[in-house]
């Protein structure tokens, strides 16, 4: 991707959604995370049309999110997470978490993400400083990057 | 939102995918906890049509992640974090976070989140246990709710 295709060059928020494209992209990668690995099974788990599966899958391959790999038997291609896409694993944990408080009205069911080892919920991410007190917006600033003359 | 709307309707991740739409939606989120709060401000920062922009601020105040209130003289509206905007704080650190590591050339210049108080870089957020051990995704497992029979 050359700058001029970037909405905003500098900032690593708008080059990851930029680069991550829509919601279609960020549920597949939920999946993923939850074991999903065959075409068949994202498309029927995300009630998604084949032809966008196809280039949403394409678009997470050319941009290293994912990889399409063998199945046990050789048989035929999965899709897993790359270590790149690995990595979104708390921007998905931040994402759900807001949904649990703010998407959902009182009382209404939603999946729970729980911590395989005690079956307890996975506590709040929590922004902090190096020295573990939270953080706020509030508490923190954006060094900008001065625009490159053209 | 009614249950037929939801992409996913019990998961928290694709509620919240389906109520911020899309990357404006964030990068407007973006730049009111940049401290933007001018709709001038909004669409010169993110070079967005005033269509488009009065069209995603309209769908952030329905959701109740912004609202609209006067400026200090009074004279004019301007817009605002809810609470619940507020909140998003962890999505958009996420977001930042993964570019920093992964939406940038080694060497290429961005932009940073700096602790106010001490001019540090952020450190990366953690998924973590409810004491505190780090979690990845394999550590955790999303407790499904059964899907209600229509």
């Amino acid at each position: 991707m050359s700058d001029q295709e970037w909405t905003d060059p500098h900032c690593p928020v708008a080059r990851t959604l930029d680069l991550l494209g829509d919601r279609w992209s960020l549920l597949i990668v939920r999946d993923a995370f939850d074991g999903v690995r065959r075409f068949s099974d994202f498309q029927r788990g995300l009630g998604i049309a084949r032809n966008i599966l196809i280039d949403r899958l394409r678009a997470l391959i050319a941009v290293g999110v994912m990889e399409r790999c063998p199945n046990e038997r050789g048989t035929r291609s999965e899709y897993a997470l790359t270590e790149k896409g690995r990595d979104l694993f708390t921007v998905v944990v931040a994402l759900r978490q807001w949904g649990e408080c703010h998407a959902f009205a009182p009382g209404e069911e939603h999946s729970e993400l729980l911590a395989r080892a005690t079956g307890a919920p996975v506590p709040p991410l929590a922004v902090t400083a190096a020295d573990g007190a939270p953080l706020d917006a509030a508490d923190t600033r954006v060094r900008k990057v001065a625009p490159v003359p053209k």
